[in-house]
């Protein structure tokens, strides 16, 4: 059995979405085992007993507008999100599921789950749409604001093991993101990365990818240091919504739109469906002892539940033990 | 007279968009003078004689594919870029248009006409489209990939003025660009400028903005180190151009869609044309000693003559003397 953690009273819905997810996910996977961490009142009013969905009851919940996580941790300890972390420190569960907000699951789980020794900085790693529907890695988005290269590397090889192992990708292209596409283009921080990268045996280095490729490009995996890579992911955003709202706006200007619209319809819709990022799942926290996903904070039940998915593959893959046997491997090679 | 330097053999298309983009540019504005540089028999396949325009015989050109930016400066002594920046830098020109490879420009300048004394970085700056249809001043996007806040508060300054002489803004707000709204948040470049922009009489300093909001921001320029703002250009151009894609592919997928687009073929058209940038011209190089327009390469006759025209009014209203009485006041107030 995989033991799942999930934190019930996180995200702009809980707990309704999370119970409904967690209730959808015990029915599609067999293997695994959820433990509800939240107010148990609210969480009764949505979920159907189910043998394999126990609920552990807290008192506090971190509030989504929180604006220091360290200390939003360290007050709340009997918050949903403290108590599903400490229950997977402590080995009761082995993955850990959230809606809450970002800079609190990833300083909750630095404080209270632990970096994995191997791994110098953790990352937020959300996977990303892509014109061909695939989706890709890309990281870090915003767990460090400053990367060096040798942290980018550690950050190459867990996304490889993750592409591979999550994604089913069997040899996962890593692109790192740059101002232009030669070799030698960039900041010391790219310019070093680019040599890590290059030379690694185990890392299947594409090259530098400009920002025009992000939606388009072949890899897999795309790196970059976490303000960029926020800045980067954010811009994609603004920049869709940007333009379904302009979409809108010229279709809704004169009749000849309107009656066009009526005739496609369905396809505007799956065109606006195809950046949602819902059908993914969450935002992967790499480097942390035990894998932890963050899923989007106003997900729906069907999005928390491929949140839930994503936890379950990471512990069946075995993806952190194969990331440390890579690290060690990397470690020996230097020596 | 103003007395605009026009890189005849620089672009795409060139001499034939540069000649017929100069000869609209003569015909809109009386009180300008061109100067052609470039191969005299192609440019004479094109240009009607106007008592406006001259034409200074080149022999060479600066390839769009130059690897060496400053190497290609150096060697072609005799190109139509290098010749048209020796005619600024000597007197005989005010303003240079080129549409010529972006580093080449950049390094040119600063090897021929120089930067200005009291700016201690050049920049970049494009003027982005909106949803709005304003546009707004963006840099750097490439020309310092690396910036020191007080060189983004000098850039900050000239860029006010601009957006106030050039773009017609009262009061232009400028924002910086970053990973959070609130005060405090990014990397010490961002905490630090962040500080001299708030504290800094002459800007309007509106704080933060995050990546989502590039498009749809009240900003008026937009502030970033030139690595951040080349990934950002280039993560919305290349945004827009995906969903583009997406877009006719979900139209085409059904005969529904095909009837669709009969309707509202127009209002499709006026929708890509919204974030197309050729209305507004070329990129600006801010902090020359003379005003250097880069005109984008594939640029239309149409773009080009734009891009003369923002020229002229850098040096009709002056902007190059205005920057420098506001640097020698920050600088005295300092002292």
């Amino acid at each position: 059995m995989i033991k799942i953690a999930v934190d019930a009273m996180g995200g702009d819905f809980a707990p309704k979405i999370t119970v409904l997810g967690a209730m959808d996910a015990v029915k599609q996977f067999e293997d695994i085992e959820i433990t509800l961490f939240g107010d148990q009142d609210k969480i009764n009013e949505f979920l159907i007993a189910h043998p394999r969905i126990k609920v552990e009851k807290t008192t506090q919940v971190i509030d989504m507008g929180e604006k220091d996580p360290i200390r939003a941790i360290r007050n709340n300890k009997d918050s949903s999100m403290v108590r599903a972390m400490y229950s997977v420190k402590e080995g009761q569960t082995q993955a850990l599921v959230s809606a809450g907000p970002t800079q609190a699951i990833i300083a909750g789980a630095h404080l209270v789950i632990k970096r994995m020794s191997l791994m110098h900085r953790v990352a937020l790693a959300p996977i990303i749409p892509s014109t061909d529907g695939r989706g890709r890695i890309l990281l870090d988005v915003g767990a460090n604001i400053e990367l060096r290269s040798e942290h980018l590397l550690e950050l190459a090889l867990y996304a490889t093991i993750t592409a591979r192992e999550y994604l089913g990708i069997k040899d996962p292209k890593v692109a790192l993101i740059n101002i232009g596409s030669e070799e030698g283009k960039g900041r010391d921080l790219e310019k070093e990365t680019f040599q890590l990268l290059k030379n690694h045996p185990m890392i299947n280095f594409m090259g530098n990818i400009e920002g025009k490729e992000v939606l388009s490009t072949d890899a897999d995996i795309m790196l970059t240091d976490g303000y960029t890579g926020n800045v980067l992911m954010k811009t994609v955003e603004g920049t869709a919504k940007a333009m379904g709202s302009m979409l809108k706006e010229e279709i809704k200007s004169s009749l000849g739109g309107k009656i066009g619209y009526l005739f496609m319809r369905k396809n505007l819709k799956r065109f606006s469906k195809r950046l949602d990022a819902s059908e993914i799942g969450g935002a992967m926290i790499f480097g942390i002892q035990a894998p932890v996903i963050k899923a989007h904070g106003s997900s729906s039940a069907y999005a928390f539940k491929n949140a839930i998915a994503q936890a379950r593959l990471f512990v069946k893959n075995d993806v952190l033990n194969q990331v440390n046997e890579a690290l060690e491997k990397t470690l020996t090679k230097e020596e």
